[in-house]
């Protein structure tokens, strides 16, 4: 298959789309994005890869980074995290304190703000103060790239107006599922929420999750492919917080979003993609990589089912 | 792979745990089911079909119908059926009505009860009264066998202690979201519901869509390979009301149960299963039979991811 | 006090706002209701009475039955109504279905629809299919009149538009809160919401709630003091759904309202008001009524606390 | 009447019952409070004053300070203070975040926590860094006594299990409704629980609300007419949590309970009330301090209906 001539396609049709949405706006950082910008990257289990649009432009990957704190803990915790988060879709968005407050401070699952906060506890209580370094470490070895990096800045300005995943913190320290000092677990959690990479570099971190745990590059195994199943899994049903079940159905690929405009996805034992455009839709997913990754399907015909 | 072989192994490694769990008691039928009973098909694409326990005995599909009624329904009403009828997971029991009452009478999804009853309501208007018996004819058409049937009793049992799917009725009738007389519409999901098979016909109705909507043994075209691929979805987010994320995660296969002790499953490409045993876990899936599939993903490795 | 001059002076400032809010439109009797009719009526444990406006002209006095039907209740069943109705305030719409399902069917209060079908269940059982006629007696005879009357042409639009209360009862019935049939329960309420009455009636059937359960006319002792209390504390704390805290903290008398445009009031041991006029507030109360028992309260002083 | 032989009735049909409950754990000053102490005293606003008990060991009011707070609100900031904190009963308990988020941090009224902490951050933009020696202030010169002070050890230990509070008070930050430093807000909010005081000074600064706004003793003007009666009014729906309509609906005076045991109550025109017994009920209100007020209404007759 032409996937090069998929890509320009692509960029081709969603060309006239790009402005609508709108971008994050409750940090500088992320409000200063332009809503033009578009970038796709495909990495093949082969070792080939295809890029078009601004693959080099390094970006906030925010919510994407769960996928990888979930991947550490997991390796580390093994079934003993089921204790501390689920693993059902919530059908709430992604900062809803509610659920939580009924479900006695357990998140429904790891890729929405509060079970990522319990695994950043988790890691912290692993890795100690530097958790963060070792998330980033773990990207920069699934990535084989040592340039992917955390934005302090924007750590800073996540923390100053992160007065919701506060009030998370507190309230599952409340019912006894935070070990650490808030301050120290959400240092973590905002950390791994600043790294940025482009989608050249994300797509190729997320290549070992289409290959069962094993990067087919380096042929270091990151996971076990019981693992890799199960994180591929979780990103089916709940990868985009309330329209999870939508981009299934649409999309049917394990997917992850972040609010930083990346969306990730696999194709079981073919590719990794990586699509970024910072406008959102109203579920707070990448508007025009939605659309793009719609496009991929149906140009490629890739599908799980 | 000898799946035949397979199957005896997973038959003798559930035999301990036989009885555990318990069956539905809500109408006479389904309780006075014996706990004992297990029952597991598989049909190949390739037309070979195995079968082990009492694959021969007739169950209460109950919502294992939903799949059926959404595909009738998809086919004839396409896109427009999203108006009335969501495809986000519920993350709540299958018969609340509280998130139904915030989101103004729109179901989350057409495989918990207000979804079903919705999409009954869609089929009632375009079939009439007999509306069930073209769900029935459905269902004998694609299992090619016409021995499958509707167990009035068990309808009438429905009907009487239905109180609760009366209620989901009446409060999406206030919201506009029913069009046809209640009783009628009612007369059809329950009826639906009172389909009865055996796991040798149930796989067998399921295998067209492990084949992207085309039945390999008749070649008749059931669904489009696009349809059949969001049924799929649909099951895979949906398909085991609020334990449908941890079905995902540990089975990883699209899937449907039935409070009957009836589950189905598929593997894209390869074969459809269904599996048979009355008693039920606490989120109302057959104990033995949520089991007996996750043996069948260890010993074949079959997965999607 | 000159009672008669405060009348006027609230009919002379409310003429401006008449007009303001709507009227109730789910049923024809009460959408054709216009939007510049105003009675006020008082009645003194000392027999005298005051009047204003339309105070002869009867209107469909709907939720206020529940007051009458409660008052049937607590006499009739004391305190083993709380197992089946709580005494609690909602803080939630009067037709909600969201907090009797987290709360296994046992309705907040009697003054809410579920509340009040539940009322209804108790007094159909003990007087059987008349037990709407036994509820407009209880009426005529606290009123010391028998012109009140059951508008039968409401009722029966009631019965078909509401969905929403067949929906409550049918919930409450899978948790076994019905115990009769549901189209008799229902018959039972619909015909008690669509009693008719105009003020000068209504403020007279109210009269013992002021005089500690005895009608200060007829020394007809209708209600133990104890419950006559009970009475007036439920109307404070819930007498006005979700606004009820609003109402006792602007206008701090026990009061009831009706989507008709109904209000009624105690002065404990001085009075019983009656206010009618139809245009609503987005509570569902009467916009004008509020306002008049707002400025009754300034013009007269009375207050309970 | 003969209050003291009431008040000695009480404590003798009370004293069977004494170490029934559980004493409030959650912080080490309540957890070791005497299940068995039990005081009561009155104050008439004709200046008389009746107790029994242990009357002059101090105890910690905790939410009781609510009321003060909301008066001292009130004062300055008039009806402005609507549009920050509503006057509902929530119908949930007094630390959900449930009903803030639906509501969009708005608290349903200020004698539940979130409500009191808007309060405490108006009073503290008021005042400043010293809002809590404002409060108590409030409070010395209500009771016309300055030994009412601030257990600065309770209040410590309250911020050190206050995880709830910090929730409660990030939530509503995320939504705008706090405005100062929530260190600060929650340094006036802990202090204020954190009062002590016996039931006689209790009482005593409670009489004001039975005159109107007026102490009878000083004829020290505390709070207009109107505002007065508004605050008995919130007392009456909102006072008891979750169990508020039951108190209205079995003792039907205006009161507020602390989590340290207390209970104030008035009966307007007549007199001030204060009850202690450390041991709660599953709401959280003073299990023997409820029995008491009840029999105080049995024996003495006193009602506001």
């Amino acid at each position: 298959m032409d996937y090069q001539a998929i890509l320009e396609q692509i960029r081709s049709d969603i060309t006239p789309h790009l402005g609508q949405g709108k971008v994050a706006s409750y940090i500088p950082a992320l409000a200063s994005a332009d809503p033009h910008d578009f970038a796709m990257s495909l990495h093949l289990i082969n070792g080939e890869s295809f890029h078009t649009g601004l693959s080099d432009k390094p970006f906030s990957i925010q919510s994407i980074s769960k996928v990888f704190m979930y991947e550490m803990a997991l390796s580390l915790f093994e079934e003993s995290i089921l204790s501390r988060v689920n693993v059902e879709p919530s059908g709430n968005p992604f900062n809803s304190l509610i659920q939580l407050e009924y479900e006695n401070g357990i998140p429904r699952n790891p890729f929405i703000n509060p079970g990522a906060i319990v695994i950043a506890d988790m890691l912290t209580s692993h890795f100690g103060d530097n958790a963060d370094q070792s998330i980033l470490q773990y990207f920069q070895n699934s990535s084989d790239n040592f340039s992917i990096h955390i934005d302090t800045q924007i750590a800073l300005s996540e923390r100053q107006s992160g007065f919701r995943n506060y009030a998370l913190a507190h309230l599952m320290k409340s019912f006894g599922n935070i070990t650490n000092e808030i301050d120290n677990v959400l240092h973590t959690y905002f950390n791994a929420c600043s790294i940025c990479a482009n989608t050249i570099q994300l797509s190729r971190c997320m290549l070992h999750l289409a290959n069962h745990g094993v990067d087919p590059v380096t042929n270091n195994k990151l996971l076990s492919a019981e693992h890799a199943k199960r994180i591929n899994a979780l990103m089916l049903t709940c990868g985009h917080y309330d329209a999870s079940g939508e981009f299934a159905y649409k999309i049917g690929l394990p997917g992850k979003s972040g609010v930083g405009g990346g969306i990730v996805a696999i194709v079981p034992n073919v590719m990794s993609i990586a699509v970024y455009s910072p406008s959102l839709n109203h579920h707070g997913n990448s508007l025009i990589g939605t659309m793009a990754l719609e496009l991929f399907i149906r140009y490629s015909g890739h599908t799980i089912f």
